[in-house]
Formats: C-alpha cells, sequence, structure tokens
C-alpha cells in the first residue's frame, strides 16, 4: 500500500506526443508490457542515464543512438532489465530498435531502448517485435495514464503528473510518468521517467533543464540504497506551442522550468510513497551545513540507516538512531550545535535530549504516515532535502519473493 | 540464531588481567551489566574508537583519560549507552571512574569508561558505583568467558577466543571478547572488543599492532552498515612474559601478530555470525582491483545492499543484484573483464551469464548457510574481504521491537 496521497491528476496530452501500449507476454501474460513514445520530427529530447558501471544494454545503446540522431521513437518493455547481458544483450536491444525504425521509417538510431524488469536474463527480443504493429496500431495522444500503467513492475501504484502553465495567453502543458518501488537510489537519473511539454525549448537549455530538475528530485530519493542498472530520465520539448526558449532569461523560462520540477518532484517522490513495503513517508531535510554537498550526505546517511528505517515503521521515537546516522557521515560537527526535530517536536539540542522533549510527544509524532525530519547543523547556511520511506517485514517478503 | 560455529574455544587467563562481573540492575535485572578490568602495573594499553562525530560519552572521556596516563582499571556497562546525552553524561560517566579510582587506590584517569546499549538516555552512574564493590569482590583471572556475557546486549551468543603461541621456549597467550549484533559497521573499531596479551610489547608499536589487525577484523565487517556512536577496541600487553617486543624485527613478533590477528578476526567474524536475524554468513571478497581501497568500497557495497542481502536470506540466486551493487561503487569498471562467483560456482563473466552456470547450481550454492561471494575486477593486483550477514524479517522485528 502506498504511503499518502497517490492519485494522479489527469495527466494531460502533449502535443508532438502519440503513446501506443500492448501486451507482448515479456515476462508475464495477461498485462500490458510494451510502450512506444512516437515523437513528432523537429521535437528535442534530454537524457539522464544511470551511473551504475554495469549500466544495461539498452543503457549503453541510447547513450550511442542520442549522440547521433534525433529520437523520434522510444521503446520500453518491463519484466526483463536487459542488464549484464553482454554483447548479446546490446544486439538484441538493438534488433528492436532496427525492427521499429523499419515500419515507422526513421533511422534505427531514432529509437532509444528502455528496459526494466529482472537483471541478468536472455531478452526475448522476439516477442517485442511481434507486439510492435499492436502496439503502433494504439498510438494515441491521450495515452499517458495507460503507458503508467504499462511500464511498472513491483509498483503497487501508476505514477504521473500534470501541469498546465499559461503565460502571456500561451498556454503550456507539462505530463510526466514514472515507474519505480525497489533498487531506489537513483544516481543522475531513475528508472524510467518521462516527462514531456509542448513547449519549444532550445535542446542544450533543455538537457539543463532536465539535470538540475532531476537533481532535486530523482537524485533526491532513496528506498534502498540500490542504484538501479537501468536508470533513465528523459524529457521531450515538442516545440508545437509557443516560441522557441533558448535561455533562462527568455520571459516563458521560470514558469516553464517550475511546472517541469514540480512534475519532476510529484513523480519522483511517487516512487517513495510506493517504496517497496513502505508505511511511512520521511522528508529528510538537513540545513545548516557548509555546503550542500554535507547536507545531501547527512540526509541520505539517514535515509539509508536501516536501524532508522525500522524504527519509524515501528513507530519508536529512538532517536539516538538518527543521531548515529548523522555522525557517521563524515562530516565534522560539534555535537553542541545540532539539533534534530520531527515535524513540530524538538526532540534533541546542544548534543543531549531537547528540554520540552517527552516520549509521549515522541510517539506522537512517529506514529503520523508522513514525516519530515529536520537536522540543523549550526555549521552555516546550506541546506539539502532527500525524501525516503521505512523499512517493513514487506520490504523483506517482496524482495526475498521477487523473481517468482 | 547464530551463523555456523560460534562455539569458543577456552579462553585462557592473561596474566596481569584480572576480571570482576557483577549485576548493577543498568536496565534489566537478573542479569550480569557491569564488568570491571584490573590491569596490572606497567601494562601498555592501546585504543580505537569510533569515528562517529556523535561518539558517546564515555568515548570522549576514554580518549581524554588514555593521553594522561596508563590504564589501570576498565569499567563496562550495557543497557545504557551514555551517548547523546550532552555534558551531563560526560560528567555522569566521569563520577563513576573516580569512584572506582578513589576504592583502588589509582589515579581517575586511569580508569576507562565503556558503555553500550540504548542511545539517549541518562546513565544511571549511582547504580554502576553501587555495583563496584560486588565487582571488586568478583575479581579473578580466569573470568573471561564471564566478561564475554555480561558484555551482550541483543547478542544472543557470548564472543571470544584465545591463542597460545610458543616461541624459543616462552609460551605467550592472546585472548580477546567482543559483543555486538547490530548498529555493525565498525570505522577503527568496533562497539566493545578486549583484547589481552601477556606479552611485554612497546606501547607505539602495541598501538600500531591494533590498528593493523583492526583493519583486518573490526574494520571489515559488516551487519547493517550503521556505525555505532560507542565503539571501542581496546588491546592490552600485560608484560608478564618474554621480553621486550620492541620492533617488527623481534623474532617474536610475527607469532605475537599473527595470534593476536587471529583473536581478533575471531571475534570479529563472531558479531556478523550473531548478526540481528542473520541466517547465513557471507564472505565478500573483491580481487583484481588497482588498489585494495576500490576493493574494500565495491565489497562494502555489496554487503550493505538490501537487495544482495534479501536474495541471500531467500537462497535466491538473483546474481544481477550483485552486479548492480558492485556498479555503484563509483570505480570505473569494463563490465567484460568482471567475473563473479559464489564459492566454487561461476556465475558471471564477460559482462553476462558464465557458460558453465545452471540456475540448479545456482540454486544449490545460494542455500548453504557460509557463502564466499568473490568478485574479480580484471584491472590490477590489489584485493580486499568484508564479512556480512543477510537481511531478514527477523532483522525488521529485532529493530522495531528493541526498546521494549
Amino acid at each position: 500500500m502506498p504511503v499518502g496521497n497517490v492519485e494522479l491528476v489527469k495527466l494531460n496530452p502533449v502535443k508532438g506526443i502519440k503513446i501506443g501500449i500492448t501486451e507482448a507476454h515479456v515476462r508475464y501474460a495477461g498485462r500490458k508490457d510494451l510502450t512506444v513514445f512516437d515523437i513528432i520530427a523537429g521535437a528535442n529530447t534530454a537524457v539522464v542515464t544511470t551511473q551504475n558501471q554495469f549500466c544495461a544494454a539498452p543503457v549503453q545503446l541510447l547513450r550511442e543512438f542520442i549522440a547521433k540522431d534525433s529520437p523520434r521513437y522510444l521503446i520500453v518493455n518491463t519484466g526483463n532489465a536487459n542488464a549484464a547481458t553482454g554483447e548479446d544483450g546490446k544486439q538484441r536491444a538493438k534488433t528492436t530498435c532496427v525492427a521499429l525504425a523499419e515500419k515507422t521509417g526513421v533511422a534505427a538510431e531514432q529509437v532509444l531502448p528502455y528496459s526494466t524488469g529482472v537483471i541478468g536474463e536472455t531478452l526475448p527480443a522476439d516477442k517485442i517485435i511481434a507486439g510492435l504493429d499492436s502496439a503502433l496500431a494504439n498510438l494515441s495522444d491521450d495515452n499517458w495514464l495507460g503507458a503508467a500503467h504499462s511500464i511498472m513492475t513491483t509498483d503497487t501504484t501508476p505514477k504521473g503528473h500534470s501541469e498546465i502553465v499559461e503565460i502571456d495567453g500561451t498556454t503550456y502543458t507539462v505530463t510526466g510518468i514514472s515507474k519505480g518501488a525497489g533498487m531506489i537510489r537513483p544516481n543522475m537519473a531513475t528508472m524510467l521517467g518521462f516527462v514531456a511539454t509542448d513547449a519549444n525549448i532550445e535542446k542544450s537549455l533543455l538537457q539543463n533543464i532536465l539535470t538540475d530538475t532531476v537533481n532535486q528530485s530523482f537524485n533526491r530519493i532513496t528506498v534502498d540504497g540500490d542504484t538501479s542498472t537501468n536508470d533513465c530520465c528523459t524529457l521531450i520539448a515538442t516545440g508545437q506551442v509557443g516560441e522557441m526558449i533558448d535561455s533562462e532569461n527568455h520571459p516563458h523560462y521560470q514558469a516553464i522550468y517550475q511546472a517541469i520540477k514540480n512534475v519532476m518532484i510529484r513523480i519522483a517522490q511517487l516512487i517513495v510513497r510506493d517504496g517497496e513495503g513502505a508505511t511511512k513517508f520521511m522528508t529528510v531535510k538537513v540545513t545548516g551545513g557548509e555546503t550542500s554537498e554535507e547536507c545531501a550526505k547527512i540526509a541520505y546517511e539517514v535515509a539509508h540507516s536501516p536501524l532508522v528505517k525500522t524504527a519509524f515503521f515501528a513507530s519508536d521515537p529512538n532517536w539516538g538512531r538518527i543521531l548515529a546516522a548523522v555522525g557517521k557521515a563524515g562530516v565534522m560537527l560539534d555535537q553542541s550545535k545540532v539539533a534534530v526535530s520531527l515535524d513540530d517536536v524538538r526532540i534533541c539540542e546542544r548534543g543531549g535530549l531537547a528540554q520540552d522533549y517527552t516520549e509521549a510527544r515522541g510517539s506522537e509524532v512517529m506514529k503520523r504516515p508522513e514525516i519530515t525530519i529536520h537536522i540543523e547543523l549550526g555549521r552555516g547556511q546550506a541546506s539539502d532535502t532527500v525524501y525516503t520511506c521505512d523499512l517493513s517485514y514487506e520490504y523483506v517478503k517482496i524482495n526475498a519473493d521477487y523473481r517468482s
């Protein structure tokens, strides 16, 4: 069961993007598992991919292809990650791109491949290719919700968000979807985020926007600290609405940037809310650091600590575990200047228990399904925030049972 | 239930060390929770302590004291970590040292304090002081096994080891005990290891031996990646046997060093075998690296990965998770040169599945209670090894219930 409000708003169509989904039986029967994005000619596309050295075959191929040509199609399968599959895996991914390119009259390099699912098994490229006609026949501009479903693996809920911005009489749309629930500690991207806008954004600026907003969204979430081999986040600007936005000084830039950032943060947080076995959604906010890097480091230590995560699962205000996690981040701290609060309850200050703290107040706040852990370091002005969830029996069950 | 053979050998007395244990009711009634070590005058003592910035009050005090004088007594309580207790915690620890010093006629600085248990609660110094007479009356040179019991917290089994070395007609004894089962990813030391030898080892050489052997034992184990606020490992050379060993060139040095290292590794591994909820003991061996640092880094990524740990709990040869963990260590790798084996079963080579691997062989090896994960990087000659355990329902249960 995901944590908190995970209801989707209406996922508005984005002019210039059509989506087709179908059942290709990659791993399971009776579920949509193949998704094709059709991108209008002239659109700009930016991608960030996993920093995992064992990056999957489709990620390797995607990096080569996008360096050569403008993407016209994205082909996405679930059920098989095509990772740790060597040269054979890369060839198999390529045959699916070639097949789609031939059916649609574009170059093979204009088809970007994405895979998610089990690592280390052979990609059934023939099944994917056999499903392409059906996916293409299904192409529609109002298929974002269907795609949010068809890219799921261990997710229990589809993930998407959409914003409409009106500036000076021009109406822009930004819509995005994501998937992921485990192996989540993205590094430069997460396993499958697709965001599109109909705005006309210059290519290098688009890449900057993607990198920047990913650093505030997908790169600030963690479920279990495990960085996937297949992480990819893709941002498409179809250029169907408004004039060219080619710099941060363009009058429409800030509004579009904010809309993209809002979509990114929402679909990233939805992954944590649907974290495997999650019963609580925690925001770890670190302030008063010398640099935002050290704040992020401390926030991640807290967010990754199994002892902190199990204490939150148990609603046990065992806050010493938070301090132990803060202390192991390798940042020189003056204990007497550090303060820790859970929502509005100050638990620790001057290296010890806060004056007005009581176990009753601690227990009350720990029972909440959404909690902000605020750690003030007293060293400077920098801050950073990471989103995470607790660690429950269910996490162990899901990951001890997965693959079956 | 601890994993594999955790039976203790006879813990031989060490000339110059007496140990007294008693019930001080620090947290629970009906169990020994206060341990006093009496060290003969003239002995040398070396200590390494946690690198956690929220190091506990006794750790802070211990560092001050050992810089000033030679230790004559160690005072160890369980049930309360006296961590995150601010200046008051330090004063409380000090009063226990002062009380023991007055009873025994040594300086307060010659009494080193150690605490383990819950973080953030006030140390009942009065109860500890009230227990001192009983502990002193109990002093005996054959009390190591009793001490191994009385320093336990969530441990399910006492931990100790002993070796006797004879060189050129001189017989040396090395005996050590440890405790710990959770919040285990020591950084320069672990939560309470005490090792003593009757050899006469020069003070700075003793410190070198401690640092070196800790780096191969306590600093290479992890249960949950959480570094404790109270980690301390202490090595005492009482100087009651043999001539002074003052350099690595002394003819007895290598044999003594090896005996100390053996004791260190055994009592460190016993902590992992008793890891909270552990059902499997895993040795993560990384070879073929450019530096031992990068090998250790990769080994820790694998050892800390919740996905790897739950796969081992489930005996599921989901080896893609091992590769994903290897790949996220931030070490540049050529996938085609990496090979991974579980014991004698090669599972992965050239970035994909090994030729002779079968799921049946993978399943068979994953069922074993003790498994070596061997990762060959194909980059160089360096290697390193880390010991860890799996992640089970029981781990979550223990840590969701602890404090109650």
